[in-house]
């Protein structure tokens, strides 16, 4: 990754911020800039220096992971000492700091470290805006996980049945995860089945997957840094005429949402199209999120898909389209991938079948 | 669990805090307050009322979950329909909020939607307070998850083996969480063999478990929302005089620290317990951390049990005591158990054994 590259971009940004510093501290930003993983850090950037403070957990880990900044390993908070720093810094009097991220516990601290006479001033998600457009070694990680999320999809239709813990699936599929490699999954999974699956956030719970119904599976693996996010929804058993029918509403939705991705477009018109078609058939007032989000480092990162917002797509941007319909006391279908804008329209990354499985 | 009693114990506080109404934005305190698990959500409790705003994808979960607070299912961000709620309650005119989990972008939107003439008032952590206390539900719960981890020992100790990869050992762990019920694991698994036995936090990684050396294992599970925590650390092939020693000495400072486990020793002392321990064995530098934390609905929560922490311990309270030696180059050793500080001292509730296991 072109961490130095980064760093420099950011450095260009801090005259037009008005600032002569700028202080990191939400770690998949520092990530991104510096390449460090650990759980505790503190990047300041300043027009010449890059100093990256963390604690004594790091005293190996950072040295190694970190080529594009100083490392400071400190025995104070990292707020306090990169303060602290700053204040030692009689050239450095405007220092920028990430408003959606530093609490206000966490401003005042910097407030009180930073020298007399220094102001403290909330940048611009500079960070956010560069990390939303992918770059190739970005979209290989990408790519790499949504591939290991789509492998894995065989190992979720293997465990599915009924009568087996919804947790047992999870597991099975977290396993499989684990032994090819995966750091973690990126978001607890979904598995929720039956009268569950019309809950959009149904956790993976000790509940049985019923004889019958909807099983909304939604998970995906960090893989080298980077996440995956898909949803596909199975039946057990026959399907029932309405069953058949929202499935299909949802696929339809979704495959236009798919279709409208492309430079220019923006979120808010994006999350619109599949609403519309939902609209015509009446089940719009059952999909009750928004339509998709950045995927990258995070699991949730800009831009977000959803009503009202201006975004413009761009190539390199990597999202998720995935519409859903939940029906309280029958079920529930949602249909995810995640997929990078082109110049042109969209690549898909999550490539498993979207016909309806019955199993 | 006792919501309704809980909020009744915020309500008291109002008056003291000189606030009219407290807005809680920090999940696990909405999550401990009123039962709710969602992923957004922010609860107002007034003096007489307390609302809990959520979205669209919580309208069936939020009910069913939270009995103790009215809900709202709202199409903005939570906090601006919490602020333009609080705008149409005349008597509410000193609002707080929680400084340190509310962001500087947060407390601006916050701070746009309230009524003019309202105060925002950055409130004591009355919820982090109330939390450091566990009650005999809680303590059940933790007692339950930490007795899973107990049981998923075995698994680690079958799973590790020289040349198998530390991600197949902390996968096939939690496998086993996941068929025993856990929502999930509390924390990224650490399994770190040889040379990454000295990393403080060496997550599982593809590195193959070496034939000779420590493996430091760290994990915790949730169950029925509630953290376990505990950190064993093997050696693979017959352990040198030196990792003896440095076992030894790691064993002895958390033995030494367990014991003085008691209401009204601070956070701070007992801190100071165990590394002075290390100290005389010259080993103190290589303890790189803080000796433990609160434990609960999050992993690490209050009282930090560190340098300079003056909280006096009371009972109720759950803790880890984790002293660990990590030497560059060489190892490391950590030992950690969960504990509940009794009226005497403390119970341990990780209760695996911590003599040296040679595999």
């Amino acid at each position: 990754m072109d961490h130095k590259g980064r760093l420099a971009s950011v450095r260009l940004t801090l005259d037009k911020s008005h600032v002569d510093a700028l202080v990191i501290t939400h770690l998949p930003n520092v990530h991104y800039l510096c390449g460090f993983t650990g759980s505790a850090g503190a990047l300041v950037i300043g027009k010449r220096d890059s100093v990256l403070f963390t604690d004594g957990r790091y005293t190996q880990q950072a040295p190694a992971e970190v080529k594009s900044a100083r490392v400071k390993i400190i025995r104070k908070p990292v707020l306090t000492a990169a303060g602290d720093w700053l204040a030692s810094q009689a050239s450095l009097r405007r220092i920028g700091f990430e408003p959606a991220h530093v609490t206000v516990a966490e401003r005042n601290v910097l407030s009180k470290a930073v020298r007399r006479g220094s102001k403290l001033v909330e940048a611009p998600p500079i960070v956010e805006q560069m990390r939303m457009i992918k770059d190739a070694d970005e979209i290989g990680r990408i790519r790499a996980a949504c591939k290991l999320g789509n492998d894995l999809f065989g190992v979720l239709l293997e465990a599915i049945r009924p009568g087996v813990r919804e947790l047992q699936v999870a597991g099975e599929l977290e396993f499989a995860a684990r032994k090819a490699g995966a750091e973690q999954m990126a978001f607890p999974t979904i598995v929720a089945g039956g009268l569950r699956s019309a809950l959009p956030h149904g956790r993976a719970s000790t509940a049985a997957i019923p004889a019958r119904g909807f099983v909304v599976c939604d998970f995906g693996v960090i893989l080298a840094g980077y996440c995956s996010d898909m949803t596909r929804t199975l039946h057990i058993g026959r399907p029932p005429t309405e069953a058949r029918r929202v499935y299909q509403a949802v696929d339809e939705a979704q495959q236009a949402a798919l279709e409208a991705v492309k430079p220019g477009t923006t979120a808010g018109e994006l999350d619109r199209t599949g609403r519309k078609l939902l609209h015509k058939l009446h089940l719009d007032r059952f999909f009750t999120h928004s339509t998709g989000h950045g995927v990258g480092l995070e699991i949730h990162e800009a831009p977000r898909i959803a009503a009202g917002q201006h975004e413009p797509l761009r190539p390199g941007m990597v999202i998720t389209i995935e519409p859903g319909v939940y029906l309280p006391g029958k079920g529930g279908v949602r249909i995810e991938d995640t997929v990078v804008v082109t110049e042109t329209g969209c690549e898909i990354l999550t490539s498993c079948p979207k016909d309806l499985i019955v199993l």
